[in-house]
């Protein structure tokens, strides 16, 4: 345990976020919810454990996943965040406070919930356009339900991992000269996204609101869906992707409650034709996440997800619309975030016009998609309760050779 | 409980069946795995109770869900089917048994698994084509995809319920001269489908070879894909299915084990062109499950599974050849079963031609879409291991007007 323990609140892990993660133990199926501040991680099922009250039962805080904290709610998620900030603001940290931080590299973190649905979106319209500009060359890149409704379907519960999982290289029927050959694709992608973690179950049959996303939702998470373009595009008419995305997709360990999101809500860009009755959302949540795409060291993008078209207020209330519920734990992403500039692509399909042009990396190599080996880590930061920033866990994964 | 009990073995539950369910308890959370013998179920937690060893730990016959007992593995299952049919061909019933059976209609069967993932094939040529030609009217009515792999989506899990629950009308955006206008569904559709339980995990990054079909496969359900034609048809491209179908999916109450179905397997049909290495199935489980679609005691229609070009064993081969893993408890489903003959297509939309036809019912009212109130049920019955046949746990579910 440290002892000498100087939290700096200015590298995004400031007592003004507090994101919530969970740290595996030594056995299987062992884990204690922890948050993270600077550059450590505090375990809250060891704090109560040393006699301090966080507000919170403490049997929510042992396990492998967020799901039952979380399933408590808004109200006592505000508690445990006070709670553990006036731990955190003490002049001198209590010692048994310090003996539940460690370095943030000692600590193994797992996947952070346990998901029933998961959803993913199509919400960027210069990602739709981009694409749609790809794969239909010849006529409206956006489809006419496009600007009706928030495209979006399921995706594989079970492939969804933690940042720094490694992603084995899938293999799949791809065309090659117009002929479907099986083997390992050679267009495999990123597409950097938004996630939202539902916090509160809704009922079979009946609907979620867009003004109920705040109460419905606990928080933010990063996620890389994984693509495998040319799989992808051999399978994806008339049922939608299918063995392109499902093979993986990483999201941050650290979820990001909604309440440290407060001063990043911005105005949703203006929608045209304007949404239908269920689609209003009159107190979006839209958020000023500034995303950075990161492979191997080199900076290749910064989607802006402030331009995402369809807010995750729409997206909730658009799943629930036809009486689906919605689950603690279930997960649905924004999609591929890109903004208009073409730094500000979320995806290398798009970075590359699909793969004609090729991006020159720091160490003098070129890709169009990604290599055997390659690191692609996806980061944001936003602005943060106190006026500073912060940053939301990053997810980051490496590029396996195909079994 | 009922103490002078003749069982009959003719009615398609006899001692070479023996489905497994769930029956649920006064409180919530509490299950017991029981199984159907002729118009009685056995209560097996109660068995081990009162003293019987049927083979397995006593735990997994207690809970919510089949899926502890199903992770046993076939060795288990083996046993268990053994010890539980060597009880109720004893020339008297022993009393204790006899103190575990109740009359079927006493029991609230729950839904039988907790499940992770669910993928929705679409394995049949003649829905496919059906399907295609509605929807492409100018084109080959297959993709080019179809006969090189089986195209599949995931769906909602969070929505899959059991046999009896009523179908809430969903609501959406559907294209009314060709606009889009948001309101209840009003072509409401059934697709009779066929589904596999997942009773061994995969690991991820490695594929299930069709080979392991019968390793990886605990048992069969049947399933009802209930389907908005109108809602799924405005937004399916270009992402596949979402709203219309997540609303409510329904599977039998009865989950059969692969065991009972071994002289129900019958050679699959000549697919052309040659399935590529990954999905070539020597050993295939294509089952001669003969399905019955009925509507407000009309019958209505006779899908033969045993015509579905798609095997088991390929859509499981196919689900993970990109390394998803399977967990178990996971569903996969054939997709709408439809034989040849127009009087063996799976769903209303093919029976009615896009309902420009009408059925008509027993009563004399018409049908070319389902109307609030209507009750439909699926039925299937496959030849069983003492040479009858037996009865797959039916599905069916009660239209309610839209909230």
């Amino acid at each position: 345990m440290a002892h000498d323990i100087n939290l700096n609140p200015e590298n995004g892990f400031g007592i003004d976020h507090l994101p919530l993660g969970i740290a595996l133990g030594s056995r299987p199926n062992e884990g204690h919810v922890v948050t993270r501040i600077d550059q450590f991680v505090l375990d809250l099922a060891q704090l109560t454990d040393l006699g301090f009250d966080l507000g919170v039962d403490a049997r929510v805080l042992c396990g492998q996943y967020l799901n039952s904290l979380m399933g408590l709610g808004h109200e006592s998620m505000a508690i445990l965040r006070e709670r553990v900030g006036d731990l955190l603001v003490a002049d001198h940290l209590d010692n048994r406070v310090i003996s539940a931080i460690q370095p943030v590299e000692s600590v193994r973190l797992g996947l952070p919930i346990a998901i029933t649905n998961y959803v993913d979106f199509y919400s960027s319209l210069q990602h739709a356009t981009n694409l749609g500009r790809l794969f239909r060359p010849n006529g409206d890149p956006l489809t006419p339900n496009w600007r009706h409704l928030p495209i979006g379907y399921h995706g594989r519960s079970s492939t969804i991992v933690v940042s720094g999982t490694q992603v084995r290289r899938p293999r799949g029927l791809r065309l090659i000269d117009d002929e479907p050959v099986f083997g390992p694709s050679t267009r495999l992608d990123i597409e950097a996204e938004v996630g939202f973690v539902i916090g509160k179950p809704s009922q079979l049959g009946t609907s979620v609101t867009t003004a109920e996303f705040f109460d419905y939702v606990a928080g933010v998470v990063l996620v890389n869906d994984w693509s495998a373009r040319d799989i992808q595009s051999f399978e994806s008419v008339p049922l939608g992707p299918f063995l392109g995305k499902s093979f993986l997709t990483s999201i941050s360990a650290w979820v990001t409650p909604l309440e440290a999101l407060a001063r990043a809500r911005t105005t949703p860009v203006l929608q045209n034709p304007s949404p239908t009755g269920y689609l209003v959302d009159h107190d979006p949540w839209n958020l000023a996440l500034d995303l950075e795409i990161e492979l191997n060291g080199s900076l290749l993008s910064h989607p802006p997800f402030a331009s995402t078209y369809w807010t995750p207020g729409q997206q909730l209330a658009h799943q629930t619309v036809n009486g689906a519920d919605v689950r603690v734990g279930d997960l649905f992403a924004s999609g591929t975030v890109s903004g208009p500039a073409p730094d500000q692509f979320g995806s290398l399909i798009e970075l590359t016009d699909a793969g004609t042009k090729s991006l020159t990396l720091g160490d003098g190599t070129h890709r169009s998609f990604l290599e055997d080996g390659d690191t692609a880590i996806i980061r944001a930061s936003a602005p943060s309760l106190n006026g500073g920033r912060l940053c939301l866990g990053e997810v980051s994964g490496t590029v396996l050779p195909p079994t």
